[in-house]
C-alpha cells in the first residue's frame, strides 16, 4: 500500500507509490540521448562567442575573453532578466508587476566539452564551487536583489541547451515562492523550539539510519522523507551553517568530494541520467528598517543545501493541479541503491 | 525586456521573457509522437481488461462490463492510491504520514481510440462533463476525502501512458497545497472585500480586453495574467459559482461546447501539443465542528476553474528551486493568437 507523506519543512505531501516500480532499472528508458551541438560557444577558443566574461579562473595573462580559463562566468546571451535599471514595481488593476530586473549568469565549469562532475578531480570541482561563492557574494552587494538561485541544469530532458558542462546563476529582485516558505517554516520552528528545522531533519535521519546516503566529517547526503522524485538528493552542512558562502577551504575540498561522488552514484546507477541541481542558501542580506525578518541576519533560521532531482518521471496533470507528487520509489530504497554503487 | 508578474490568487511569480521566443511555431519542434499501444485496455471489448466498471453511460442493457457504453468509469488498474482502510494518520519521529488512502479512477471518455474532445459533438463532450460531475459528487460522500482534482493528461510529454481518451480522478484524505493556497487566498479576499477574488480577475480582464480568448453567455475563457506557461488557458463561469457541481443542464451543455472549441484553438495552433487538464473545484463538504473554514461552506470564496497547459517548454533548476517559472509567450501575445484560429 501506498503511503502519504508530508515535507517536514514546507506544507507539501507526496504519495510514495512502491506499487507502480522500484527497481532503478525500471526508468532508464526514460532518460534520452544528449543535445548535440555541432557549434559550442563554451568551447576555449570561441570566447568571442560569449559577452564579455564576468570572471575566470586559471588564466594568468591579462587577455579577456581568450582561452587559459579553468572556469569561466559570462552572462546569459538570452537572459530572462536583465541586469540594467529599476525594478519600478507597480499596480496594473488588482495586477503586480515589475520590470525584469535581475542578474542571469553562465558558469561555463570546465575548458573540457565532455568534462562530468561526476567524474571530476577535487581540485576542478572546488574551481566550481568556488565560482558560485564569488558569484552569489558579488550578486548579494546589489541591493536590488533578494535572491540568488545558482543551479545546473544536465541533459536535454533537465531543460539543458548546451551540452557543455555549465550552472547558471540567477539573481532575482523579489524573494520566490518556494525559497520565502522554507524561511517562513525555518523561523517558525526556531521561534518555536530554538532549534533550527534543517538540524532536527538532520539528526532524525541519523537517527533513523534509513535514508542516509553518505555521511562524512562536513556533510550528509539523503534522500528526503518527502522526495517528490525517484533517487531525489539532498546535500547538508552537518553541523549548522546558514550561507553557502561561509564555508571554510576545508569544507569547499569536502563539499567538492562529496558532490561528485553523489553525481556519480545517480550516474552509475540511472545510466547517465538527466538531473537538475539546485543551490539553496539564505538570502542576499541587506538590512533595513521595515524589512521583514528573513531580509536580515538569519544565522538561525535557514540551513543551506543542495538538492539534485534525476529527471525519471514526468509531471502530469494530478501534480500541476494539487502540488502533490507521486513518487514511485521511496527513499529508503533509493538510499540503499545509491549507496550501494561503488566509488 | 521582460517583465514579472505575481499570481492574483496565489504567492507565485512569473517572468514574462518575450525575447527568448514568441511565435506559436517556435513551440513545434517540442511536441513528441504520441505513444502507440498495441493492445488498448479501453476500447469496446475489452471491458475484461480493466477492474469491475463504477459507472456508465450509454449501455442499455443490464450487461456489466461489455460494451455498448458511451462514457465508462472504472478504477485505475495501477492506482496510486487505496481505496480500502483509514488514514491513520501518525508520526515517525519528527516526520508525518498517513496510510496511502484514497480513489483513483479512469474516465473512458468515449469508446473511439481516436476520439479527440478538441473535435467532439456537444452531446459527446457533455457525457464526459457528466461523468466528471457523477464522480466528484458520488466520491463527496466519502468521510475520508478532503479534495477531488478531476485531470486529463493527453500525450506522451504530459505524462500520459494510454493514448485512449481518458480522464483521471484522485480523492485526496488531504487538502493539497495547491489547492488550500487558493481557497486560503480567496477566503482572504473575501474576508477583506467581500468579493470572491476569481470575480474581480474576470471583471478586471473583462475591462481590460487583452488576454479573453472567448466569452460567451456562460462562460469566460482566458490566458492567465500570470501565465507560468506559454499558451496555458483558464475557463471560468462568468457569474459567480464556487462548485463544478452546480451547473444546470444549460451551462453543461455551454460548458461542453466552450471546453471544445478551446482545445480546438490549442489543438490547430501548436499542432496537437501534448497538454495537462485540471479541473479545480470546491473541496467536498463534510461541516464538522473543529474543521478549518474551508472545510464548511464556501460558496463564497472559491470560483471553480478549468486549467489546460499546452506542454511546450520544459520545467528546469531555476522553477524546481524557486518556484518561479519562464515563459517565453505573453499571455496578450497568446490570447491573440487562439483568438484568431478560426472556430
Amino acid at each position: 500500500m501506498s503511503e502519504l507523506r508530508k515535507d517536514p519543512v514546507i506544507d507539501r505531501w507526496v504519495i510514495i507509490a512502491t506499487e507502480r516500480s522500484r527497481r532503478p532499472t525500471d526508468f532508464l528508458e526514460v532518460s534520452p540521448p544528449a543535445a548535440r551541438n555541432s557549434f559550442c560557444p563554451f568551447c576555449p577558443g570561441h570566447e568571442d562567442r560569449t559577452p564579455p566574461e564576468i570572471a575566470q579562473w586559471g588564466r594568468t595573462e591579462n587577455a579577456r575573453d581568450t582561452a587559459g580559463w579553468q572556469v569561466r562566468v559570462v552572462p546569459n546571451k538570452f537572459p530572462v532578466l536583465t541586469i540594467d535599471g529599476n525594478i519600478e514595481p507597480r499596480g496594473v488593476g488588482m495586477f503586480d508587476t515589475m520590470r525584469g530586473v535581475g542578474a542571469h549568469e553562465v558558469i561555463i565549469e570546465n575548458p573540457r566539452h565532455d568534462w562530468d562532475p561526476a567524474d571530476a578531480t577535487a581540485a576542478e570541482m572546488e574551481l566550481v564551487l568556488g565560482a558560485y561563492v564569488h558569484r552569489i557574494n558579488d550578486l548579494r552587494q546589489d541591493p536590488r536583489f533578494r535572491s540568488i538561485m545558482v543551479f545546473r541544469n544536465s541533459g536535454t530532458a533537465a531543460g539543458a541547451t548546451l551540452e557543455h558542462p555549465h550552472s547558471q546563476v540567477i539573481a532575482l529582485p523579489v524573494t520566490p515562492k518556494n525559497i520565502k516558505e522554507q524561511l517562513d517554516s525555518a523561523r517558525e520552528h526556531f521561534n518555536r523550539k530554538q532549534r533550527c528545522i534543517y538540524c532536527d531533519i538532520l539528526r532524525q535521519e541519523e537517527y533513523m539510519q534509513q535514508r542516509i546516503v553518505e555521511a562524512n566529517e562536513h556533510f550528509v547526503v539523503l534522500c528526503p522523507f518527502a522526495s517528490r522524485f525517484p533517487f531525489e538528493l539532498q546535500i547538508m552542512p552537518r553541523l549548522h551553517q546558514h550561507d553557502f558562502t561561509a564555508m571554510d577551504t576545508s569544507q569547499i575540498a569536502s563539499l567538492a568530494k562529496t558532490l561528485s561522488r553523489s553525481l556519480h552514484r545517480i550516474k552509475v546507477l540511472l545510466q547517465a541520467p538527466a538531473y537538475n541541481m539546485m543551490l539553496h542558501t539564505s538570502p542576499a542580506l541587506h538590512p533595513r528598517p521595515g524589512r521583514p525578518h528573513y531580509w536580515g541576519t538569519i544565522e538561525n533560521d535557514f540551513h543551506w543545501h543542495i538538492d539534485i532531482l534525476p529527471c525519471l518521471t514526468r509531471v502530469a496533470g494530478f501534480e500541476w493541479g494539487t502540488g502533490f507528487y507521486i513518487n514511485p520509489v521511496a527513499p529508503e530504497n533509493a538510499a540503499e541503491f545509491l549507496r550501494e554503487v561503488a566509488i
